[in-house]
């Protein structure tokens, strides 16, 4: 067995969970018995390369229940939520982990670009809090017509959390990518969240003066928006497996929007956080990836309900761990 | 005089030169009396808050002479550079800097927008080994027909440093940022670089083999994109004077991009890294930024000639400091 040359500068993690800290960040080299896999049991081991960074939420995500349950707590309280990209994906599995909480948000608007499609009604079906909407974050019209139908249901309650999840990708490499990616894949990841974070702020001032009298966090009102490990420089995930570089510099600009967003919006009440969900395959690889869907719908679920005002404009991954940019 | 929560983690900075380290980053509260400005001699003082980054390179940048001559040093040697956006600006205060090394390259292309620009020619006008190239960066004919003529001129030593200065910005807050800006800029910042990246790296390769003995260098081969400290996210510099989103994002983009660069062109011996010029204030307001053009020009000329492998896949700035991303 090789051994590679990065240097090992810190050993940390949960118990049972091994996880090395390597500084620099190159990529962990395939069978260097220095470079363990991160979840030795998992076919697809995660390869993270964190720099010493501050700040750990407790991580329950990868307990085999919801963890809430586990650690017997209330999950995430909302009473609002608006979330793009429930056509399938984490999407669609958020909309059903956001079902499941012990206290279900009293309206859920599960925005999506076929609001006929079959698996989000079917998710749907039987839930009077849930409203199926068209919105296509490319679209400012279609935007606009979203944020008048959710103004009429929530009222002076306003919306209490944006979940910002659409997002598209590109397979390619340095040699392949395009122009053409580079835009398409901008344009629905970093100028779709800007957008819809701009449109919906009205609503999310209301939520946060209605809920004045409580400390920041995503029960009052909160953008979260949907990033990726890949959008962190620092730790530049995966670079032997998956370039995209269409992807990695959306989510880099995503990650600054966020810091943007908090900047502006925080002294309003609002959290902006940036949230790797870990499941960084994309749906036609599904179950590929180093994180189930359930594994990840639970760790973001469970991170959503710990964010507070310290947490304003920073980088989470799933299992609660601060992420560096 | 009021004092702000910033809490003061570190001081430290060069002889003279007081520098406040401020965890987490907020934007420095004017007037604070614990907030001092790090160049209080200057009427627009610079207010990074940097947190406590490994690397500085020996800052020279503002000595009063040309670094080399105040260190006795050799200034950048290379053979050939090619440095885009050399209709004004920073770009014109590059190549002058350039001619003005004490072993100026044989071979330096100004590529812009207008060749028969008058600023241009008139910098460039006795000096042989200058050719003035067309080059929009965000048309790939153009960018094709530039390296055509970069190839007829250099030959097999192929093209040791090309450095992406072309840049633009929109002014706009977050009320104010559209789809459109963001996607303006995005293309002229962060997928111009990329596409004169991917056409000139076999131009790039061929020096990097014919300088095979050398270190990975700016002398050997390299790539300098030029990007901002308003691109840094962990920074999030002079938020309360320019928030420009479109550029931020832009720039944050481009530096993933660098970092994808390091690691995709590394193993070919060439270098890539993100320099922050200092020079933030755009064409219309020259003179009113933290940093003069010629403090600029001095300051990164004097980087890139220190810059080495170690130094591949990172962001600095004008005064030899590493910046987080």
């Amino acid at each position: 067995m090789e051994e590679c040359n990065n240097p090992v500068v810190k050993v940390m993690g949960d118990p049972g969970l091994q996880q090395n800290i390597l500084l620099p960040h190159p990529p962990q080299k395939r069978g260097c018995r220095r470079c363990p896999p991160l979840h030795p049991s998992r076919q697809h081991p995660q390869r993270w390369h964190l720099p010493d960074y501050p700040g750990r939420l407790p991580n329950l995500a990868g307990a085999a229940q919801p963890a809430w349950r586990a650690a017997g707590m209330e999950g995430l309280r909302v009473g609002s939520v608006l979330l793009t990209g429930c056509d399938g994906g984490l999407g669609l599995g958020l909309l059903k982990g956001l079902l499941e909480q012990p206290s279900p948000p009293r309206h859920i608007f599960a925005a999506c670009l076929d609001p006929q499609g079959k698996a989000v009604n079917e998710v749907a079906l039987g839930f009077p809090n849930v409203m199926i909407l068209l919105l296509d974050v490319t679209d400012p019209n279609s935007i606009e017509a979203a944020v008048r139908k959710v103004q009429a249901e929530v009222g002076s309650a306003g919306l209490n959390l944006l979940i910002n999840n659409s997002s598209t990708t590109r397979r390619s490499t340095l040699a392949t990518e395009t122009a053409e990616n580079m835009s398409l894949v901008y344009t629905t990841n970093t100028i779709g969240p800007l957008q819809t974070s701009q449109a919906f702020l009205p609503l999310l001032k209301k939520a946060a003066e209605a809920e004045g009298q409580r400390e920041m966090s995503c029960s009052r009102a909160a953008i979260i928006n949907i990033s990726s490990i890949l959008g962190s420089i620092e730790v530049a995930e995966a670079w032997e497996e998956r370039q995209d570089i269409c992807y990695r510099c959306s989510k880099a600009a995503l990650n600054m929007l966020t810091k943007c967003l908090a900047l502006e919006y925080g002294s309003s009440g609002i959290l902006c956080v940036s949230v790797d969900p870990g499941h960084v395959t994309p749906p036609l690889e599904q179950g590929m990836g180093p994180v189930t869907l359930e594994e990840s719908v639970r760790g973001v679920l469970q991170l959503l309900a710990q964010l507070s005002a310290t947490n304003n404009g920073t980088f989470w991954d799933w299992r609660g761990q601060r992420l560096p940019w």
